[in-house]
């Protein structure tokens, strides 16, 4: 079975009318089969300040309160979502978008409200992935496009965060086919030297990152991004790479594996 | 093989929150295949209100410029779409929601611009459904929920009339299996007197509809319905089926067959 390759791209792509239509052109001839997740960029916090909603955000998440919930459904899962589908279809790659209430591929747990009540938050883990259904899609030829709105098992709808997203359908798929993860943002990779775009990083393991760690060769920004490959690792996903969108088809970017 | 049901529901039932939950829970309950398709409700044209973007109108249709198509994209394939997905998820229906550019589910003829320029308004036929996806979909146990924002070959989106939509499903799907396509919506049927809830014809067919018709017993605005169903028994559908969407359950309403 050929590995599936999860991508996931961030709100600087998806910010950039241009930049996204070259990574959907880019994305739809990748090889094998592929899964996208997207995050949100910034027409969600845009869209509530056009309609008069108070933004709210505590240590850099947002408060998702009912009116939040409204709306980043609509931009996620609706306008953005459905607009990558429209380019991937257009490249000829069969998109089909996706929430994770859909088809129950993603089920979320709500956060706790303490210490802090983030509201409509939902944390996702691979124990809530429809592998069957997900893997089902893809063997039909099928591209299946991932917002980060979840859902409870109830149907509630959550909002989560987009690359924990796309580790955990990652993690939940590594338990039936061979999958690789790619991260796909505005730099070369992990840097040494976050002002050299040429100080990549080539490989990280759990065996090098402490020391990398502790020698600030890393910077903070980019830690979770890493905790979170590691922990995609460890749960069997083959490889995390972390790389430019430009680079998609490259051999490139910062390759973290056990 | 079972008939599959095609079910569509109307504006008045998204706008009213508890007459949507209660239509989703009869939904859920209803046996068999099933497809539902949702129109949009009065939220778009509030939310372009709210955008300060102008609400075009020309015979009761939308221009959909792109500002409006950005809108209804996100209100009908985003906000209506994820909440009906969630509130079949919670009444333990697998709710799978849809666009028409999702796997190629719904391709659409984009309207020429002349006499009249309706902007990203698509046109939609039993020709542009893709049977086998959706077919694999309900054969899984899976239900579509599809709203009428609809795509050319090309995956431009378009915005097409969700009546058009649910036709269209119901005679590309009946030219593979038995399907039947029920109009909910706020009366308990066709009625002879409009005044008179309880004047429903039970029966409309190719040959007593003329004299119907001209007799003046079917009222101006159930017209392009009645149209539309009996094109829709000429390709294949097995019945239609025009009731309130209390009675989903009931053997109630007006049927429309050869």
């Amino acid at each position: 079975m050929s590995a599936l390759t999860v991508v996931k791209i961030g709100g600087n792509v998806i910010d950039d009318p241009a930049r996204l239509e070259a990574f959907a052109k880019r994305f739809s001839q990748l090889p094998g089969p592929k899964l996208l997740v997207h995050g949100g960029g910034k027409e969600a916090s845009r869209m509530m300040r056009d309609l008069g909603i108070e933004v709210r955000m505590v240590d850099g998440r947002r408060i998702t309160d009912a009116d939040a919930l409204r709306i980043v459904t609509m931009v996620y899962a609706g306008l953005i979502n459905k607009r990558i589908v429209g380019l991937l279809q257009r490249f000829g790659c069969d998109a089909v978008g996706l929430c994770g209430a859909d088809g129950h591929v993603l089920t979320a747990r709500r956060r706790p409200a303490e210490p802090i009540d983030f509201g409509f938050v939902g944390d996702v883990s691979a124990d809530g992935v429809n592998a069957d259904f997900l893997g089902s899609l893809v063997d039909g030829g099928r591209v299946p496009v991932m917002c980060a709105i979840t859902a409870q098992s109830d149907g509630t709808l959550l909002n989560s965060n987009a690359d924990s997203v796309a580790s955990a359908i990652a993690s939940g798929m590594a338990r039936v086919r061979p999958t690789r993860l790619w991260f796909c943002f505005e730099k070369p990779g992990v840097l040494a030297d976050v002002d050299r775009d040429d100080s990549v990083i080539p490989l990280i393991t759990p065996a090098s990152y402490p020391a990398l760690r502790e020698s600030g060769a890393v910077s903070a920004g980019m830690i979770p991004k890493i905790d979170g490959a590691l922990a995609a690792v460890a749960q069997g996903v083959e490889q995390v790479v972390i790389k430019s969108d430009a680079d998609l088809l490259a051999d490139a970017g910062t390759t973290i594996c056990a």
